[in-house]
């Protein structure tokens, strides 16, 4: 199969989107932009065992592929317009391509967003690059740079459940014995099939100030809110919004409840609001903290107490890993 | 240097485009079409080894990236608006880094593009992924599907100096000796620093039908027109136009006098027009043959016989390479 044979196989369905004057096929996608709005645009690139385990099953690839991309989008208030998806293939598996284009897909039509271009390339590495167009009133746009002094600062869903996820994968001992099957489904599930927020991020929109989503960890996504806003914050642990596979896990292990402040993955939406608004949140979501004029982020314990080593997360170049000065 | 450094020093320069809203920093580019306009996308994937030799100095690398990702726009008929960049990188080595943004930043000053978003992640693989947004009239782009049977069959610029170039570099040997350093680095610099075609696109989607920009080679590229179009053509051999340097490897070496049909990389526009248009081209470029309703492509040579055996384009998965059934 050749590469053109392969697109039209199996990236080419037909999308009933009006926005979308011309898809897959040409040198451009056109696209049109309500004349109200504006266009948002995010990129993300994926490397198979980097992003995700080797082992991943290719449905889950194709979901999350679009899920982290989609996610972005969410975390700006925006709803998608469409998406590119660049593959770099070691080589052409129908079996593969089918399942990875049933899991991206599956999620496509959830948020009604077309796949309108893309490239297929070979290479010895397997690497998606996917790249979203949205659209939103510039008017409300959540971006990371408006957090106030005195906002609350809120997470949607649970967290933590992504990592739990990945180190029962990477590592099958860590998992405490005592949880059940479900749990574990459960946990892969949030790791492998992440939600995008994009309802959520989108009535946020209306009201919060700031918004980050969850990918590489819950203290240092927090911190680029802080950073972009010229302010400090304060969480409290034992606030944070744990799934029952997580409870039962910490339960069973009691040192991994550092783990939902440093692992990604989890695509929650992390935002910031005052807090009259609180009550038009109508949607699953858990006061975890407050932003601060002070400079810095300090997470206090269950009993109050600041801890004093802050676990960090997910950086694709730490310093020890660099093979150049 | 950690991820979120790498960006912030190498890839977030200012930008002076008031239709970029909010560029590097965000989960989103946030971008403003204008409201006359639609907007374009394409997405390209560049490989290491594949898509450029290895040697490729890291400058090349990143005006090639940048160019054959405009060439996109150009061959519909649009105007950049914003790009955006995924970078796997193998480690972090600053010299490099350096001069691949250099040489991404001097093509994106002379189309007056912006940087708008990207992606930094770790691989063993160098891989390069590039989306443009570009904007254009809806009633003037360029499709590969609008050619019509009368149609004059025309290319920009010249043919085949990539093609010749790359030669010279994978197989040192096949250069003739005759030709000249400077002749050498033309080509090289063909291959290296493709030209994408921005002005002559947005001059032709005024009055041509079809259009598309040679990435993979003449006849193949051609061939995608004649597909979406549903017609025929002719194409008189002797009619390409070469450059002094090409013309000089094929005095010395006539047996390759066919690789302009088949080469790629050199990212000159191929377009259809009525012939009464053809006053209106006000920019380099010759006509090569004409669209017939008769379906399929026929090459004539200098003689004017058909040429039997058709050479191919480039294919990323050619039947022969995959590793399935």
């Amino acid at each position: 199969m050749n590469e053109f044979a392969l697109i039209a196989n199996y990236f080419q369905r037909p999308c009933l989107d009006a926005a979308v004057l011309l898809g897959v096929g040409d040198d451009c996608a056109v696209l049109r932009v309500p004349p109200d709005e504006v266009l948002l645009v995010s990129t993300d690139l994926l490397v198979a065992g980097r992003h995700f385990p080797e082992s991943t099953p290719p449905f889950d690839i194709g979901y999350k592929t679009l899920a982290v991309n989609l996610s972005d989008l969410a975390a700006m208030g925006a709803r998608p317009l469409g998406v590119t998806l660049g593959l770099a293939l070691p080589n052409v598996d129908p079996a593969w391509l089918e399942a990875f284009a049933a899991g991206f897909y599956t999620l496509a039509a959830e948020h009604a967003v077309c796949l309108v271009g893309g490239d297929t390339v070979k290479s010895p590495q397997l690497t998606l690059a996917v790249t979203v167009m949205g659209r939103a009133n510039p008017a409300q746009i959540l971006r990371r740079s408006s957090a106030q002094p005195g906002d609350w600062i809120a997470v949607t869903g649970t967290v933590g459940d992504a990592g739990l996820g990945l180190c029962s994968i990477l590592e099958p001992n860590s998992a405490p014995a005592s949880l059940s099957p479900a749990d574990l489904t459960f946990l892969h599930s949030r790791l492998n099939r992440p939600s995008p927020r994009l309802a959520e991020g989108h009535r946020l929109a209306e009201f919060a100030h700031a918004a980050i989503d969850i990918s590489d960890g819950l203290l240092q996504d927090l911190q680029h809110i802080l950073t972009a806003s010229g302010v400090g914050a304060v969480i409290e642990q034992a606030k944070i919004p744990l799934s029952p596979a997580a409870q039962a896990w910490f339960q069973a292990d009691p040192t991994a409840q550092v783990l939902p402040l440093s692992a990604g993955d989890d695509y929650e939406l992390l935002f910031t609001l005052k807090p009259q608004d609180w009550p038009q949140v109508d949607f699953p979501a858990t006061v975890i903290g407050r932003i601060e004029a002070e400079p810095g982020l300090r997470v206090l314990d269950a009993e109050g107490q600041p801890l004093s080593l802050l676990p960090h997360g997910f950086d694709h170049f730490p310093p020890n890993r660099t093979s150049q000065p």
